[in-house]
């Protein structure tokens, strides 16, 4: 072991407020590196959602101090998904589960430099279970990396290349239109998309435009604003948000509300009056 | 820059848990002050209720370290309402939105000993978002007012007097009884109202009387105990709460089940047989 | 006062984080004794659910660092219940109300050294509420203690007997099978059981066997599998779980919405066929 090697480490899961999982977590961490300090990033993702987690991963990695980032989304607990670790170029890695979750992040923060999968048991909690490999795995070798131990002792390095990819929907075109996706609502009933405001450009869609909105069965005309407030409290605005997407919300209200959608709802944009014909 | 001036942020907001904008924040806050500890408060404020944030923080905040108090329910994010930080007595500061939120929690500590506007872009994200100024204006100006940068470099002076006030509806006398308003539910269906103790002396009622409490359709005589054990379990009970306001609630129970009573439900209070003509 | 004494206080409650009990609990904590580090194992404890918050309790204490170990799940608040605190044989402490709370989690550690009761003005905040201990006595103790006050100071010793302890309902065998209680749902529908494996072998049921679970009105037949992925995703399974009980789980589902199951349900466990006569 060498030198204390990271200060903080980053904490995304599936695993929600409710139950003991994170706080356990925590515990398995700072037995092992008592001087980790533990920023989780969020807990709430929709369970066994391994694309929503992959997806705020990436959105919130480049706000984080540099150091080891754990996430954990995982229906493959116990079966022969490879735990993983990924080194990145600012000297931060990733570790988790090897079914894509990982991945969009990886290439946020500039790439692969190289992966290893994790398979030393004397890095493990004693005989560890078939279904909880947060506390029983990936928290212990969180915690010894961020202690110093060497990535090597973790097991081998495999090829980049074999790390299962995740798939993210791309929007669509279709004519003037683009078919595309909710990925996310957040607790403010704003929905984002999968598209971005270069991709609205391109139908000859821009701010301060109409944009035509169907979604669950309702067709509406809802204004391209710089932000919630560019509307009246209770209209509808589509905007790009925090993070560079297009977002449908109703200024000081809901749009899931509004609109009963919710993530995976199909939504299609065009300008006023494009796709007559769907 | 000067030396590393507090060791505590607080933060309250109504982001919620299940999203990863609290997370963000605490990433964006200990990138930039490593060294800092944050404590939340409360991230479960209803979504852009104001008046319910500023009430939650200035009943937490006596209990909280001295620091930095950063604050965010915003539902004017993007418009023209101005990012604050407030100076307090005891050398702690307020930072948030100027929308009433950071008011009760500045008189709670004794008083605004001075107030700017924060508006230095080198103090911010770059290219702040136009709806998540919690990231890019607020966590960074907390973050770097308690790393040491100077007061000043943050933006101008401007008079307490020009901050916006919050509304809080004080109960009306009316006869022998008071028209009040349930202000929170906690989590237990424990009914906290805008009535002090005082207030009910003031109608002649005193603990280890009756009181009769009308609430959502429901009229029921109350005994007024001194905690919520000084009845059965499963009994109404009004009691002083932990932060001394009178509150309903149901020894064992829930208060807002029982009367299906909710933030912003109407209450009247009085001595039995009261306000028969309403 | 000594040394400062302990490092980390973990913290468990039926608190919930929509309010801001927890965290004012945490600056009471750290303005008493700003060097901690606090770790949350839950606070999403049922509301006033003593059996639940004393078994996740001790499923958890065996993770958490040494230290001051701090549990509030309290019904009886403001009654003549004591507040005591719970010496262990690693030198770590638990800390809360006598209601059975602590009992198991001190047995999981090596069991009681000694007891004391806390009753000692000085080290509460001052005029302490009859409803929210938690703040006003509970978190103060923990933080004195860890800042290194002697324990002589907090109250008299009490006989470990004296404690009230927990009812923990065992399964009772009935012919060839086992009719037990759920215990405990998690965030993703796991249903888990208060039967061992070592009990279910009892009854020459084991793991590759199938099993005849009867739940909240089915009766189905469900392989007993080494972990979630033995079925295909969609089937159910009964598995031992993380904490070495069995649980009844369906693989990337959720077997309380299969069954409509919830903590308290009845289960019947034994070998196909058996039980007909119930």
């Amino acid at each position: 072991m060498s030198e204390y090697a990271f200060r903080f480490v980053t904490f995304l899961s599936d695993y929600g407020m409710a139950d003991e999982f994170v706080g356990i977590c925590h515990g398995v961490i700072l037995r092992i590196a008592p001087h980790l300090r533990i920023i989780d990033i969020s807990h709430g993702i929709k369970p066994q959602s391994v694309r929503e987690g992959a997806m705020v991963l990436a959105q919130a990695i480049p706000y984080m101090p540099p150091g080891i980032h754990l996430a954990i989304v995982d229906p493959g607990v116990g079966s022969a998904r490879r735990p993983v670790m990924i080194a990145l170029p600012d000297g931060s890695w990733l570790i988790g589960p090897d079914n894509g979750l990982l991945v969009p992040a990886a290439t946020k923060l500039g790439g692969i430099v190289s992966c290893r999968t994790i398979d030393n048991g004397n890095l493990m909690l004693p005989n560890p279970s078939k279904t909880f490999h947060g506390r029983d795995i990936f928290a212990p070798a969180a915690a010894h990396l961020a202690a110093g131990v060497l990535p090597e002792e973790f097991g081998p390095e495999v090829p980049a290349a074999s790390l299962v990819p995740l798939q993210v929907p791309a929007p669509r075109r279709h004519g003037d239109h683009l078919h595309a996706l909710v990925l996310h609502v957040d607790r403010f009933g704003n929905l984002q998309t999968n598209v971005t405001p270069e991709e609205l450009d391109g139908i000859g869609v821009s701010a301060g435009s109409l944009v035509e909105v169907r979604l669950e069965g309702h067709r509406s005309l809802v204004p391209f604003g710089e932000t919630f407030a560019s509307v009246p409290a209770g209209e509808p605005v589509i905007t790009a948000d925090s993070f560079g997407l297009m977002a449908v919300a109703v200024n000081r209200g809901s749009a899931a509300d509004r609109y009963r959608a919710s993530a995976g709802s199909s939504v299609i944009l065009g300008p006023p009056g494009s796709g007559s014909a769907g």
